[in-house]
């Protein structure tokens, strides 16, 4: 809680009543493949750091406001993850607000969405804007630049952070700042110009001009300063987004974004997604920054990575003498410069240059990382030929623990299903399948049709097809069970939900 | 039986009664790992050709010397895999005999043994000696050369085939000959000397020149000569031979050396092995080759590769247009010159440069094409660590069918278990373990305890620990088993045999 607290005191002259953080985490992490999946974004993974790194924004920002001042904007499909995903940091999770993108529309609809929830709360509220996936180890340094640009959002100015460019990198945008103009006390730039990802030979030039930094996408303002930025230079948004005002405010009531499932106004999630997806998919740098002459730049003090493709992790992970890093079961023999993520299974490299090696437990990538952008390419095939590998992990999280596909065969399947203390699953029956569930360690409770018994350790039981059934664990331990499935379509949505302990249906 | 037929015109000359070929067949295979293992070497893979190694090798011999006239040469613990394995071939793989190497001595022990026998059943016996884990695509044209150096062979000469070099190979040995030396009616050459691997300058000179060939490893002679030529060279070597030809044939028989396990001279192994045991190490080209002035080539008309490495398989396989050899569940963007051995797992690859990739159930290998001889570095470590990746697959193949371990977790192992139609594992019991069976597809006959009953698709049995049992497949359809066992020890030496159909204790 050290940095929180000194971030506190810093926080002293400025209202924090009015401050809030709004954390983008729409994306789909593509790039991250084969770590990250469709339902497993880039933000849900720990590549770096203690925590994932939709963890370690939230916990980043906790204390600097409010809990209850901390909004996620994402899809709904998503929202349902991610809730579950955050759970584990507690009275944290529960604080949060989640702000419901009826599709995705880039970060200018969804920025300007948040800011009329803020505008909303309050006409001063000071909005401060974080991708859920950047990786920033050193958060006190954080939050100190975070004041700078608080205040000057409070005189009404569109801030940024920039970072020092450390090598000529052609992966990010630039910022050009007047360095004639820095405001001795604020520490800020005013910014000359935002520039789209240069060639090598133009972010050489970059590097040795010490007036262009890297874009972070990271950015401070007033609600209202960016509502009205939009009404200049996005007005189509700026109409859309009125109309959506009014759907949403409609009875005088802050609506409460988080309760997504029980809105009072049955059709509006309908409506709203028909507004919403008539906008033009743009993004907030694009769409208001590079054309506002009201944007400023904090220099970061910070170390950052946007950790855009896995050669990213060579600017936040820390390298062994040869200046590889080495993570999970691996052996290498001579490689240097080189990333290997490997998990359970082993992965073994010889006399590996400047190479990404990823491993998952149904899927490997092997590239250069000058090439690791491409995986993009790799990640659209399997899109086109409709490959599980694309969505799906092996091992799939749930509320109530996760289960692993073992094994899938002709009218068969294997799972290990795992059970966190006192979880259970719902109450359910499926047309299809029937199932074999063999205790492997633990205690389960299970209910089948009408019967509730105790399975023990290395005992076993049967449902048969079109059965209710539950499996429960009692104990305070994990349960772990061995599940054979039968039947001739065994798909997750072979699934009748009658109770379910997370709302699910 | 084409090329078959052919073979038998060209030897209409030659007594065939007296040609015997003797497969070598005790490597290891380290050079391919992760694909081959201790309990799954090299020869025992399908990595070149429409059949294993070993497999093609019988195959490409069989008809050209009748079936009773090919042996392999192995230890005792391989032979039992490998009759397992070439029991596909039907008559064929019933025909051969086994010789035991009582441990493994490299080739010069080995190819005396197997002479000591030949030389037992004919004065006039001729040998031709193949290793089993070499690639030779063209039959007809091997069978044809190898006519040539059964005639010379027939003159006392020791006759090896010479591979014209394509490249400046370094991890060959080569044979310099005599170009003057060629007689004209039998096509071979008289050898000047054997040379190591050389480096690359000289192996381009080598090139350059017409008068050096790779050494093949494939030999043909007379078994009397050969053990002639053994008492000139290697005569330690002799003496332990005439000691062992006394104990195998001392009562005037010849031994029948394909009942391993019915010697009726039960304390002659254990004899066998301690003689054997104190030969050194040596190879045949090494022992005697380099030293004979006895020693002639046929100039190899066959493409041919000893398949030394990953790296091997450009010699052998057909590429696609990018010079890629991409095998398996691949998915590739950019890459060339490359290897990508994939099974069914995905594996994806973007922009390789002469790389090797090669992916297992539980183990992946990554490596330059020019470092993949320093795979036996990685399977060291393996060894020196104890791991499991080093001896087995996942997937382990038994006279029955086979079993794949799925997981294995504190307390707990899963296997599937497939059994070929008639089949059925031992009349056994474990210690240690319980086991549940759900059965996935066909139908199993279950024996627990006194109790014998049928099993059926989606159905379930329980074998507790202690209790006499054994699964059977009655039907002409295959059978899948998911066995879950439970236990505090789950290795498969928990096993007490009472009866077992392949002869196993």
């Amino acid at each position: 809680m050290r940095h929180a607290l000194c971030a506190f005191r810093a926080l002293e002259m400025i209202d924090s009543f009015n401050i809030h953080a709004v954390v983008l985490a729409g994306g789909a992490g593509v790039r991250f493949w084969p770590l990250s999946r469709e339902t497993l974004p880039k933000q849900m993974l720990q590549i770096a750091g203690e925590d994932t790194l939709i963890r370690q924004t939230l916990k980043r920002i906790n204390g600097f406001v409010p809990p209850n001042h901390i909004w996620i904007v994402t899809t709904s499909d998503k929202a349902q993850d991610i809730r579950f995903h955050i759970d584990s940091l507690g009275p944290l999770a529960k604080s949060i607000y989640f702000i419901n993108e009826p599709v995705g529309r880039n970060t200018a609809p969804a920025i300007g969405l948040a800011a009329l929830h803020l505008h909303h709360l309050s006409s001063d509220s000071i909005m401060i804007v974080m991708p859920s996936d950047h990786a920033i180890p050193e958060t006190e340094k954080f939050l100190n630049d975070l004041t700078l640009a608080i205040r000057s959002a409070m005189d009404g100015h569109l801030v940024t952070f920039g970072i020092k460019p450390i090598r000529p990198e052609t992966g990010y945008g630039y910022i050009q700042v007047d360095l004639s103009s820095r405001m001795e006390a604020k520490g800020l730039f005013k910014i000359e110009r935002f520039i789209e990802k240069p060639d090598l030979q133009t972010a050489k030039g970059y590097l040795s001009q010490g007036s262009y930094f890297w874009n972070s996408g990271i950015f401070v303002w007033k609600a209202s300063q960016i509502l009205s930025e939009i009404a200049t230079h996005l007005p189509s948004l700026s109409r859309i987004l009125k109309e959506m005002e009014s759907l949403l405010f409609s009875q005088g009531q802050p609506n409460k974004p988080n309760d997504l499932n029980q809105s009072n106004k049955p059709d509006q999630p309908e409506k709203l997604k028909d507004i919403y997806s008539r906008l033009e998919s743009i993004s907030i740098d694009y769409g208001v920054m590079e054309r506002s002459r009201n944007t400023f730049m904090v220099p970061a003090s910070f170390t950052w990575s946007d950790l855009g493709s896995w050669a990213a992790l060579d600017e936040i992970l820390p390298k062994n003498s040869d200046g590889n890093i080495l993570k999970g079961n691996t052996i290498d023999v001579g490689s240097t410069d080189s990333i290997v993520f490997a998990g359970e299974r082993l992965v073994t490299t010889i006399g590996l240059r400047e190479m990404v090696v990823v491993d998952t437990p149904d899927a490997t990538l092997v590239a250069p990382k000058t090439r690791s952008q491409d995986v993009r390419k790799i990640v659209e095939v399997l899109k086109q030929t409709g490959r599980e590998e694309r969505l799906l992990h092996k091992t799939v999280e749930r509320p109530w623990g996760s289960y692993t596909v073992l094994e899938k065969g002709l009218g068969y399947k294997i799972k290990r299903v795992f059970l966190k203390p006192k979880a259970r699953l719902s109450l359910q029956l499926h047309h299809r399948r029937s199932e074999h569930w063999v205790v492997v360690s633990g205690q389960a409770k299970v209910t089948t049709g009408d019967d509730i018994f105790l399975v023990r350790t290395n005992e076993s039981t049967y449902i048969p097809v079109h059965t209710r059934h539950r499996l429960e664990n009692p104990e305070e331990e994990p349960l772990q069970v061995i599940e054979v499935q039968s039947g001739d379509y065994l798909e997750e949505d072979d699934i009748e939900r009658f109770e379910d302990d997370y709302g699910r249906q």
